[in-house]
């Protein structure tokens, strides 16, 4: 793909999970999909669904800080809003073979969403 | 700047940081640069360099992922391995006027390092 389909496909990918459309999402992926979240990798396109819908689900806002690519990759910063996290970054960077995303990795920062959740909680002391 | 000097510039940063070499690490950046992070927002090298040479000491070894830019910005995704936490992936954004890194931005998952450090604990029950 050229780099600016390599970047409309990032961004395609991006506003259907955002917005709940796992349709589309989903046809932006490969079946085979590998993942790497901060909780381990996943495999297959409906692991990653499982793994972002609950987060798509309490969103209250997401919105592309910028996004880079050359004709095999693509990486996405982004920010989201949650009712519970105000200001969640995240980046997303994507391998794109074909006319689908291959490979794929998440990084954000759990630490909010752990304490809000109530799974982990500050020492004493 | 042109799009390969951006990167290249993006590069020289992250090599000198992540070997310790924060004088050459300073040197690509303005002084008054504003730099989100996890932990908030600091404002000024200085602020910076004390935010990152703690964990540039304790780095075992860091390996670039991907990186990708335009005349004006770069992100990039790498991997550390620290003795407490062995795989932490981070991702940067950096703006990029004249020849300096003027705005930027790390995003990485706090978890590993806070639960490593005691400063949080898995909630009981």
């Amino acid at each position: 793909m050229s780099k600016d389909s390599t970047i409309r496909l990032a961004l395609t990918y991006h506003r259907a999970w955002t917005s709940g459309d796992f349709d589309v999402a989903l046809a932006c992926l490969a079946p085979d999909i590998s993942f790497d979240t901060p909780a381990g990798p996943l495999h297959g396109a409906s692991a990653l669904r499982q793994y972002m819908e609950p987060f798509a689900q309490g969103l209250v806002s997401s919105r592309v800080l910028a996004v880079h690519g050359s004709d095999d990759e693509a990486i996405m910063l982004y920010d989201t809003a949650t009712a519970t996290v105000p200001s969640a970054p995240a980046a997303e960077w994507y391998r794109i073979e074909g006319d689908l995303i291959t490979a794929g990795r998440i990084v954000f920062d759990r630490l909010p969403f752990a304490l809000a959740r109530g799974s982990v909680v500050p020492a004493a002391g």
